[in-house]
């Protein structure tokens, strides 16, 4: 769930833009809720939740986007289940993962070097398990606004790569600094992921022959 | 209180450390709690609290430290604060702001550019408010590991540089996206963060002539 992926979700998102009808609730529950239509609300409250990380410049293709400026995407969860993580390695059902993407500067104020994030939002889209609503569980929402947003389509990339590459479950907990070692300890870890960095050190041990 | 304080207060912590008594026990509560002779408690519950921003290599200084790799530092504060905050554009007595430094990533996983957060911790620190303690009302104290740590020595640059610069109060409000535009709502921004905006766009202008 990361700014190439949201990428991704934007297109998709802006493309289904005609397809959306308006609407005026916006929700600041902790649960997944719809409307009527099978859009999701927007978790308005989320930046009050768990923080899990955040990243700057990432993509998962050799050929990034280049916008002009560095990006940061910041992943936050909702309490409970940050809490059910921290007992099980995993998440329970009715899980929610918002990623936010934030514009970076670089000068301003004091600040001389390096990149700190802006007032100026990209984008946000939303992760949720919803066991009894989505085929696979998992599905993912792009939002511009705070408005009720449609689903991703199951046939976007992002869930065939989180489905490859996911640390647990459909998560990339590897970029969650302090569950990742969690996750390892309580055995989450998905047989995808352990495959993935048994590739790489095999290819880190060819590279250094 | 960013990057390039926390290496002063990390020198301030490390010089410190021979005169600093062993102690047991670290404190999980939301608010400020000192040992009887006056170290402060490491709140190690500050994950659950609430993220404020993210940097990456951020510096105050012309001539940034090269350490051969990025970092990343990230702000959380406990809720009541923050629910204060968004209430009154500031912070009320008893605020605690936790920054945690982190070493960053670029290639693992899938990723293939930018940056990410590792597991490896390279410091944390606590900026404080806590009236009727500290002259000054505020004060900041280093921590290396989880014990309690003694307070940072008011003669550090950093005291005299949140003074001189911060947004609100003597906290750099100014790099927290969700809360500047807040502050400026509510009339809260510092007369010293004014006059800096004011010379900085002066400065501008003239380098446009």
């Amino acid at each position: 769930m990361r700014w190439w992926i949201v990428r991704c979700l934007l297109f998709v998102s802006l493309a289904c833009l005609p397809l959306m009808q308006a609407a005026d609730s916006t929700s600041s529950t902790d649960v997944p809720t719809y409307t009527a239509d099978g859009k999701m609300l927007f978790p308005t409250n989320y930046r009050s939740w768990v923080f899990l990380t955040s990243g700057v410049d990432m993509s998962y293709s050799p050929n990034p986007m280049n916008m002009g400026h560095s990006v940061f995407d910041n992943v936050f969860v909702n309490p409970d289940s940050y809490k059910a993580f921290l007992q099980t390695g995993t998440w329970p059902d009715k899980t929610m993962l918002v990623l936010e993407v934030r514009k970076a500067g670089d000068k301003a104020s004091i600040n001389k070097s390096g990149h700190f994030q802006t007032p100026e939002l990209m984008g946000r889209e939303v992760h949720v398990r919803d066991d009894t609503r989505f085929e696979g569980k998992w599905a993912f929402f792009g939002f511009d606004t705070d408005e009720p947003s449609k689903m991703v389509p199951k046939e976007a990339a992002c869930y065939s790569c989180h489905q490859a590459h996911a640390a647990v479950d459909t998560t990339f907990v590897q970029f969650y600094p302090t569950l990742i070692g969690l996750a390892k300890d309580k055995g989450t870890l998905s047989a995808n992921y352990l495959n993935d960095e048994k590739a790489l050190a095999s290819g880190q041990k060819e590279g250094k022959k």
